[in-house]
């Protein structure tokens, strides 16, 4: 313990009272300890009993600790605080920063946990939302080129998906199959009944309309899924000629302003499971949930609007016409000009957004059939879906390498000095 | 409309009023329309211009429907429901059973929506939950020779991962990677940073407590993922001498028991998010959700037990006590041994599970460091994840085989007589 003898030491006699002779029935009140309860520091001691030091993983079964466990003793140096617990005699120590992130401000013991990262990144609370004008007339975008060669562009390009919930990439080639390999530069393609990569354009006696050339209003992609997919990517082979464009919305926006306008709408729309469905000849999908999925702290969490597939809701007249009446409201939100970015993807476009937060679609278009041609002529995208966390995980390992160390932040069990 | 002629003909003068003379403000009130308001009728018009032939999916959106849709009129057989709608005279044909799958039964209008599929086969209501001595002192089981040459045996396999969260098949072939083709028989194998593939063994140095010899108390796999893979497989293909056994507890029903034990523990682990965190050379990834997930009417739908990557909590010092308090009393719930059920997996042991429901662990093992032999030695299974909306629609897909004709519950929109 090289770092308690090295700073200012606190010694405490046993008891850990605090400075003023007041204590918590656990033993706590120690200042060292920032207002964070026994159960808590023995939960998270770093030892190696119970944390393995070569993964990270806690070993100490909470069942295995003691129900009545308690803080007997403290010596708080500036960098180190070495905790003994009662009753077992167990010992920890801890870093003092690490403490500090968790618990309460110095001197202010009893408001709040300290500060840290947002605790969960896919509420709106860790969003930027934006309406058409925010975007200053389009969505964020990247070269791919670029994003290959230079880490800290592909981070930003991913970062955007993050904090807006989409990106686009220009000039990443006009080859089929290429969809996938953007996808495995942020994580892993998920395979479903589509395939690992799906094609976009008009088909005769099409099992789905985005196999037609029906113009589609936002929405969410498979919604009869559980999970939904998180990401999807949309790349451009060749683009459409006379409409056809690609449109997308701020699905959390579009719910935050239901809430602000018309909370009862959107208490319906966060109250009231519906399920959607679909089926082809080898296929038969079927998933429940609200069209807005909130936290249990009620932030905005997960959206779900696709009229193609939602099935009819069993619900009482009265219930059934407020329903309806409030999906219509967010439908309509979701169309609203203000609100939605229309873009007309070139070859080499793909695009790659939240599929749990951003609402796409598409303006109609008129030609098909044709030959294909490099300028434009028969609309063809492919896409395909991965998973958001893969995504996440990709921009924090970028920003690890990027800050030459480990962010603790990451690793929040490291918790050793 | 000849099955308007073929019927008894029940027309009504417009109005669509009730045979009592009176009429809800949206003109609906005739028994044949069974309680279902004018907006719904609409949002679920078969005709070929409101929904696509082909595909069955919804070509009208929301917001293209009269905000101020009523029913004019209707003509109603025993076998179909013609609806013309006002504002704009649109005309629908309702099958007549159809409207009574979701309408109020006939002559108790009010009472709320008929008989139908649970509408979230995902919550408890939809599950059969069960303690060790329901089970009979072991998991369901099949055998993959069966699975795979009778569909029945398959289906009933796989229905068991639905209803009890578990299934073991025996006599896969012990050959690395057949685990895979246990999963493609289901769904689509769900690729993460661990591979398609994972291999379960003790490693020096592992990253991962899976890859030692340490016990593992009852856990959700992943819960560091977001989604959090649904489905997973292991595959024994050699069993450990000396313990490794593994073992299996009905988290939902450990939850059940919560709530009724002690309401405040439940509540405070539906209303809490938690983190878990994981991450290695190549990974970082983060997770924030609650342990015992609740759909919006607060019905048990995801567990997520985890000890290992549990991040420390951010919470007022009261709240962490508490928290611990209910996590503490949830885990011993899961490892309870009313609760648990032990297997010992043979080499060609397959076991399929839900990961979003199903807890799993495994005792400690001796053996390791030696050479595999056909009679047990060094422990080794290999896993995978999949998704648990592909299981579901291969047995609803086998469902409707065996029925020998489209369900008609499976494609709720096929309203159309």
């Amino acid at each position: 313990m090289t770092s308690l003898a090295r700073g200012p030491v606190g010694a405490e006699p046993p008891g850990a009272a605090r400075p003023d002779g007041t204590r918590e029935p656990d033993g706590t009140g120690h200042p060292a300890l920032r207002g964070l309860p026994a159960v808590w520091l023995r939960a998270n001691c770093p030892c190696p009993g119970c944390q393995d030091p070569g993964s990270g993983q806690r070993l100490a079964a909470i069942t295995g600790l003691p129900a009545d466990v308690t803080v007997a003793r403290v010596l708080a140096s500036d960098a180190a605080v070495e905790v003994i617990f009662g009753p077992d005699g167990h010992r920890a120590v801890f870093a003092a920063d690490w403490l500090a992130r968790y618990g309460d401000p110095v001197g202010e013991a009893g408001t709040g946990p300290g500060p840290g990262p947002p605790d969960d990144d896919r509420t709106e609370d860790a969003k930027r939302l934006w309406a058409a004008a925010d975007l200053g007339g389009g969505i964020p975008q990247g070269w791919w080129p670029r994003y290959l060669a230079d880490p800290e562009h592909r981070s930003a390009c991913l970062s955007a998906v993050l904090t807006h919930g989409v990106v686009v990439l220009h000039d990443v080639p006009g080859e089929p199959g290429a969809v996938l390999a953007v996808a495995r530069s942020l994580g892993y393609v998920r395979e479903t009944n589509y395939g690992r990569l799906f094609d976009v354009r008009a088909e005769p006696a099409a099992a789905n309309l985005a196999f037609t050339r029906l113009p589609i209003a936002p929405h969410t992609d498979n919604p009869y899924r559980d999970p939904v997919p998180t990401i999807q990517l949309l790349h451009c082979l060749h683009a459409a000629t006379g409409g056809g464009d690609s449109t997308f919305t701020d699905g959390f926006r579009a719910a935050a302003v239901l809430r602000e306008r018309d909370p009862a709408a959107f208490t319906c729309l966060t109250t009231t499971p519906v399920t959607f469905a679909y089926a082809d000849a080898a296929t038969v999908l079927r998933a429940t949930g609200p069209m807005i999925g909130l936290d249990p702290r009620g932030r905005i969490r997960q959206i779900r609007l696709n009229g193609r597939s939602l099935a009819p809701v069993r619900l009482p007249a009265a219930q059934a016409r407020a329903f309806y009446a409030a999906y219509r409201a967010f439908a309509e939100l979701a169309a609203d000009p203000e609100a939605l970015v229309t873009t007309t993807l070139a070859p080499g476009d793909c695009v790659i957004f939240d599929n749990t937060r951003v609402l796409h679609g598409r303006t109609a278009f008129a030609d098909g059939g044709g030959t294909a041609s490099a300028s434009g002529g028969r609309r063809h995208l492919q896409g395909c879906y991965a998973d958001l966390d893969g995504l996440a995980s990709t921009v924090a390992v970028l920003a690890r390498s990027q800050a030459g160390q480990e962010d603790q932040d990451e690793r929040p069990w490291q918790a050793g000095p």
